[in-house]
């Protein structure tokens, strides 16, 4: 019987051939713990009487949540890992460097075929790059630190092929957030998701990320997307050419295929206080907006922002609306400056932060205020996730984010694009 | 017997004439607000029975202190602000335009013989633009904006002429330390100071504005530069042409005239936890420094980023040392990228945030951790002032905290200026 990637990857990383259903001890490629979960991560290592951390230099700690430190329990924790990287010689972020997904790829620690893990719900992200990564706990991260291992049930996958040409103003979020709609928090718990498809051939890997990103909003262990010449010119672009990536074996056995046609797909945006709470944004009218917030480990890439800057030039926010702008990473933000689209932005009347995550976790740098509504690039919209509970947050795509912007309520981006 | 500039400003604002010592009733050329004494204000205003604010259109409310919020708290108190601002009609910043001193000289309402008050300490940077301008309390606004009018007693000036050449590496924020050293935080309590000689004509608008921003560092009342061919230019660049100045007659009567001579001034810096307890930096030796900021009211300016950038510039910052950089205006922050300083300071390894007050007031964006040193160019070092009152605050010039930022111990910048 054929494999698939999932089970593959895991065959490789556990010595002997596993299926499905399997419960195994893999060893691992790389860990990632960001400044929220690493301080626990820590303390449990040390615990755990931990004198070293395995493959050290493939785990790399993460100051995104909160930075620069809003307050000084996360000062005092940044200084922790600080710390901690130094003395048992993990990787760190540069102040500033970005978020965690975007830096860790950035810095080529997600591979064709590895096995990664990292203490954060979006882990699963790197998928993009035809890997499996998956979110764990804080205390995993520790363990895992401690042996370079950790236990799995092989995960069973499906295959989710996106066939058609996306309409102008539809993008991948738009993509993802259908998916969220039709699967449900819960449809694809614990499943490996196979990618597929005209839709996914055509996007870019920034544009792959947004949906890899978001798999664990429909309760997906993984994403993982096909190895092609675009994930070549990513591994390029970062200095560490890759030539293979794994392919599931035609006889491979899925849990279930679903084929989708996404042409006629319109902008979608997810409507409070739940992932999947999905409508194709024509069925939405008359929500003003307070809040805009362009960023995120789901979009805050350079697409995005080219997407973002596409319709805000020569346009301004409406009045009163609050727009925040957050490259996931410094190196994006070099770009975006480079690009002219920082400058866009702020004569749009955005702010542009430092990267970060911002205020998509409700940590600092544009908590709403109560009874705003704020339409958001961000993965999840639950109550009070921005910091404050009586705010109400819609997701979409940077373009419907920007259009909303502009017109001050939301907006199918369709009404701006010439 | 003639008059100083102090004297002809409230005779001009009272509508006869007054001198050193008299109680008077004055007309109100312009008021500030931001936003941590704005809610306040709104409140009294409010409790007084406010029904209309007198020129609301000189009046402007400011968000710089938590922009974007970092919590509920401030982000409700963000929406205070622009529902009165929306209600009575007085300015209010766009989001992210910047620190207030330096907005409310951008948007041309401090001029030359005005008379102006702002909710915070530091306004006296105005007087860099030749008008007197000095802080008040939240209450003392609130009844400013329902009168137009304030009581003062007006004050008696001293004279403080500044003689010589500063050497290189020697910059106006070292000026203001030597005089805060000097004249100690009671020494100038409630006067009025001139400025004048040969170092201040020297100095750009920028550079003399670092100065007028901490003369309440001695208690002065105001601080006021004389006007000439660079206030002039300073106006023409935003817009609103002033030709004349206000000049105190040759036989005003001062209480005090200082002359000194600064050749041979070295950079200096203020110790924590006053800001008169200012040395040499030849006589501060291995200062190990954890946090570098630049940014505020005091040192976020152009010629200031320029500064900084000149020590930085292919250099890296000390490994764990956290740089923030924090331009004082959107206006800045866009024509600091136009020059490239943007890319400087992010390829060296710092932080850029979005302009604002950032972590001098201990809000957000750069607390310090338990027992840390911090290098800043604000003007305040009280101990808890950033936000952790178990750091440590040393102040000192652009040029000074960039060399230290470099070395990650305080650096006399000489040894890395080519």
């Amino acid at each position: 019987m054929g494999k698939t990637i999932a089970e593959k990857i895991f065959s490789a990383h556990v010595g002997r051939d596993v299926k499905a259903g399997d419960l195994v001890i893999a060893k691992l490629d790389a860990l990632m713990g960001q400044d929220g979960t690493s301080p626990l991560a820590i303390k449990v290592f040390e615990e755990l009487g931990g004198e070293k951390v395995v493959n050290a230099d493939r785990v790399l700690l993460v100051m995104d949540h909160s930075v620069p430190p809003p307050n000084e329990g996360v000062a005092n924790l940044h200084k922790l890992m600080r710390d901690f990287a130094e003395k048992y010689g993990t990787q760190i972020t540069e102040f500033g460097e970005g978020v965690c997904h975007q830096v860790f790829m950035e810095r080529g620690l997600a591979t064709p075929g590895s096995l990664v893990i990292g203490a954060d719900s979006h882990t699963c992200t790197y998928g993009v790059l035809n890997c499996f990564s998956t979110g764990v706990g804080s205390s995993e991260l520790a363990a895992a630190m401690y042996t370079g291992k950790l236990w799995f049930k092989v995960p069973s996958t499906v295959k989710i092929i996106l066939n058609g040409k996306l309409s102008k103003g539809v993008v991948s979020k738009d993509v993802i957030l259908f998916l969220a709609g039709y699967f449900k928090a819960d449809g694809l718990t614990y499943k490996a998701i196979e990618f597929d498809g005209e839709v996914i051939n055509n996007l870019s890997i920034d544009g792959r990320a947004t949906i890899t990103n978001m798999v664990v909003e429909m309760g997906a262990k993984a994403g993982i997307m096909p190895f092609d010449e675009k994930t070549k010119e990513f591994f390029k672009s970062i200095g560490l050419p890759q030539e293979k990536g794994v392919e599931a074996d035609p006889d491979a056995e899925y849990e279930a295929v679903y084929e989708f046609n996404l042409s006629n797909l319109e902008p979608q945006v997810a409507l409070p206080h739940t992932v999947d709470n999905v409508y194709p944004i024509s069925q939405i009218e008359n929500i003003k907006i307070h809040e805009a917030f362009i960023g995120t480990c789901t979009n805050g890439r350079l697409e995005d922002l080219r997407l973002a800057a596409s319709i805000l030039k020569g346009r301004k926010v409406a009045k009163n609306v609050k727009m925040i702008v957050t490259p996931a990473s410094k190196r994006i933000f070099m770009q975006a400056m480079k690009e002219g689209l920082v400058d866009i932005f702020l004569e749009a009347g955005a702010i542009v932060t430092n990267p970060g995550c911002g205020p998509c976790v409700g940590t600092h740098q544009g908590v709403p205020a109560d009874g705003e509504n704020i339409i958001s690039t961000a993965n999840r919209n639950f109550k009070g996730r921005m910091g404050n509970n009586k705010a109400f947050i819609y997701l979409a795509s940077p373009l419907t984010v920007a259009a909303s912007a502009v017109l001050g309520k939301i907006t199918d981006p369709r009404e701006l694009l010439s």
